[in-house]
């Protein structure tokens, strides 16, 4: 086994500010759309994609995908999401075992009242702070580094 | 109320990969963690300040601000890593209401045996896509976005 490599300082204050930065913008997410729509960050994870997708409907496995969670935490958010009334579960018409979740009239009101104080938020926090230039530049870094954790890294300009 | 500015589109795209980025990084990690060292993302996120602590123990509440939990996670976390041996609580000296974390020799033994591996995981996933040069500015991004969201925001280069 090759002699692990420690972080640089400045890599370890780097790492650091990133891992802070999820998780304070998320926290800025989750409360905006808590005081401006009465949604958490979860409903609008799902509500996105749904309302986005052809009739407003998905298979369950396919909003998991997209949002990258495990079976149980989709399975409890749908829940408390259809007592609420913002989607709808049907059982899926070529198979079985899957379930379909549909989104209501209400989750469709929901998330079109919901999403222009939502990208104003990303807008300003995310992208504000940075010119046009940077912001293609950090694509392009976060590009590069998404590739890596997904086992296809590329080597960085020399 | 201004207009709501809506992302465009290349926006929308790098907002995206960001977030599918903090999710898989966060997997990746996990995952190595548990595979290599059989301790979740959550313990390490404990045990690493803790054993950068003087004497090993820290305030419940400064370790929770540490890593940005509520009580209530940061207490169940707590408990679940008490029963496995890795840390203990104790009373406050000077503080009736404060519980101490402290880790144990057992606790002290995994953070050290995990950290190569993860400082590897790390670096290999998130550094080594970039050059220098490129580490050093999307540093300078990061905290530009980070000064944004805790709202001392500062404008972007003309």
């Amino acid at each position: 086994m090759p002699e692990p490599r420690w972080l640089a300082p400045h890599e370890a204050e780097i790492w650091s500010t990133y891992r802070r930065l999820s998780r304070e913008l998320q926290r800025a997410q989750d409360q905006q759309l808590q005081r401006d729509s009465g949604i958490s960050a979860a409903d609008y994870a799902l509500l996105a994609p749904l309302s986005e997708s052809e009739g407003g409907v998905l298979r369950a496995r396919d909003l998991g995908a997209e949002v990258g969670w495990e079976r149980s935490r989709l399975s409890h958010q749908i829940s408390r999401m259809e007592k609420r009334g913002l989607v709808a579960r049907e059982a899926c018409e070529d198979d079985a075992r899957g379930a379909m979740v549909r989104l209501t009239e209400k989750g469709r009101e929901t998330i079109e009242a919901a999403a222009p104080g939502h990208a104003e938020t990303v807008r300003r926090l995310f992208f504000d702070p940075l010119n046009p230039d940077e912001v293609g530049t950090l694509g392009m870094f976060l590009k590069r580094i998404m590739a890596a954790v997904e086992g296809r890294g590329e080597s960085p300009a020399p």
